[in-house]
């Protein structure tokens, strides 16, 4: 299919990058569908954002840039429509020159992706040139979801991100290139994340039911309340395709029992050590202590993990101390769309200070100014 | 479809339970296709065995007993006609009597079946029945897989089972009821099976390549010497229906590096302490040890976990050791088609002292003699 490209407007002094008017998008394609933020490049926040509840297919060859575009076109135009029309409103001369047609620049778009580190082949192929064609868009980068998070949660700054939900992933850079751990999915590591703590938490409840040793009578009684009897529970759990998720469900269950029954807090003890590490092998060496008295890195958690609360934060801030005795602990509700249009502003007014990497944070059609 | 019942001939005195030369038959039903064995009443071990390399099915509803069936009635046919013809061409005159009609009894058929716990009401409904009118049969015990291993390994004295392989189950019996523990799969329990063992090697592996604590350079080399670099595994692994299958072949690597690796020995040590505590969770108390010095009490490994070895086999008994002190570890080559056939001439002789239960050890037409 086609995507027409509509007029662009450049109301930019020659010379410049992007013109101040000029509008910036951001991107994040995850496992529940697609969110579109749309800003200005001199402002900060967003204008407006708008969500697609349709996830972008994978398929063989990777995450499908044409399904993507069908998504993300419209929802552009539209946030960029709307914007038109309200500045064009303000200035009603503006409008009156412009003959009543949308006129509006996309100086950049940053796309945030889940699985773009292995399967954005694709996307890195097709999509700015296609975004070029169908929007104007001068400048486009393509990111994993964990850059996204990592500049919603940190900015431009060093330091680290700890990105918890089903999974866990920690992701630190020093501004010269990007540090990754973890986030290798719920049978090779996601150690301390959601599915990792439910499905801890349901361990301990299947060794109470067998009297054996490390079981929790409380886990037993919450695994009970909320799937049934014991033994069909692997009935239940092992058709499903979404097992990880299941798993991830139990997590709150243990940390409710965490304040009365040791065998829970435990395991949110393990985990918290377990994100710690994550931690400690991303975050830049400035962050790390040193003989002038400790760095002023920051670890920034960011996701639904850490909505879990005090359980787990309490003793993650301890095992952070232990760890990266120099850095600073921050919860964060810059998400990984906020990120997307970071990224995008920095990209615009060429700023971008983030280190590239062909799948962690990849910019084709990087131009000099 | 109809199974047709051939005559049976009773050689036996008038008032016993089944002639000496009865026939028995044991079936070990599993992933990797269907086993019979064929035994004569009166002596120890097979006459011959079989095997139906088709995996029985199972559906929504169960186990598909035709299915079984359907496998299984041709081959013990052919077990049965291949016996009786070598036992009449010993005693030609007994053959001529017969007419040269194929004359035999069979006294008891037992079959062990992987999901006979939770998949196993359409086998306990139609199997007895359709036995009594194909073969015959008088008498059909139905047994989950861990009790023809219990069977096997351990015979009918009390005492434990392990069963380790991809999974790990812990079965054990003071011959009044069953005790099970774990073989709740991989991502419930099964802890300290090949599974658990090679996730937990990959685990080391991937914190070596991330530089998160608890990482095993060793381990990360044997990780790319089997599957390539560290970062491609998730997209081997995950699309995998056979996941398990594939975390437990790492499992013989962890062996390989135990020696030289720490990390390595302590995965297979922290292994066998779990399965030391499914071993201590259900072996009878008459094993545990008393003010007199100790029980009798044995706990019989079996399955393809413990090929492993001394790297796996040293540890745990040390670990037994400690949970149950009084208890005299085995190692078996008595497998669960062996268990099956025990079961069938127990049955047949009136002499099954093992503890009937309706999912672990089934015995629908047993009759009084």
């Amino acid at each position: 299919m086609t995507h027409a490209a509509p007029a662009a407007t450049h109301a930019a002094p020659s010379g410049d990058p992007a013109g101040p008017g000029a509008y910036v998008l951001g991107v994040d394609s995850g496992g529940s569908g697609l969110r579109v933020a749309l800003g200005r490049l001199a402002e900060p926040g967003p204008l407006a954002t708008t969500v697609c509840a349709e996830p972008v297919r994978t398929g063989p060859g990777g995450i499908d840039a044409g399904h993507l575009l069908d998504q993300l076109l419209p929802a552009a135009r539209e946030l960029l429509e709307r914007a038109s029309a309200a500045a064009s409103a303000e200035t009603r001369s503006d409008a009156a020159r412009a003959g009543g047609a949308s006129a509006y620049e996309v100086a950049a778009v940053a796309i945030g992706a889940a699985g773009m580190a292995t399967l954005g082949e694709r996307l890195r192929a097709e999509l700015p040139g296609a975004l070029a064609d169908a929007l104007g868009v001068r400048r486009v980068a393509l990111a994993a979801d964990a850059v996204t998070a990592y500049a919603g949660a940190v900015g431009q700054r060093p330091g680290a991100v700890v990105a918890g939900g089903t999974g866990m992933i920690a992701l630190g850079t020093d501004l010269k290139e990007w540090h990754r751990a973890d986030g290798w999915g719920h049978l090779l590591g996601d150690s301390g994340g959601g599915a990792w703590i439910g499905r801890a938490g349901l361990d301990a409840a299947m060794r109470a039911h067998d009297g054996r040793r490390g079981g929790s009578a409380a886990l037993l009684d919450r695994l009970r309340a909320v799937f049934g009897p014991a033994e069909t529970l692997p009935g239940l759990l092992y058709p499903r395709s979404d097992r990880p998720a299941v798993l991830a469900s139990f997590a709150p269950e243990v940390a409710a029992c965490a304040g009365a029954d040791p065998v829970a807090a435990g395991i949110l003890r393990q985990a918290a050590s377990h994100i710690a590490e994550a931690a400690a092998a991303v975050c830049p060496a400035s962050a790390e202590p040193d003989g002038e008295g400790g760095g002023a890195g920051e670890v920034a958690l960011t996701g639904g993990l850490f909505r879990m609360g005090e359980p787990l934060i309490a003793p993650l801030r301890e095992e952070l101390a232990r760890l990266l005795p120099g850095a600073r602990m921050t919860t964060t509700t810059g998400d990984p769309l906020t990120g997307a249009l970071r990224i995008a502003r920095a990209l615009a007014a060429g700023g971008l200070r983030l280190p590239r990497h062909p799948t962690m944070l990849f910019v084709p059609l990087e131009q000099e100014t």
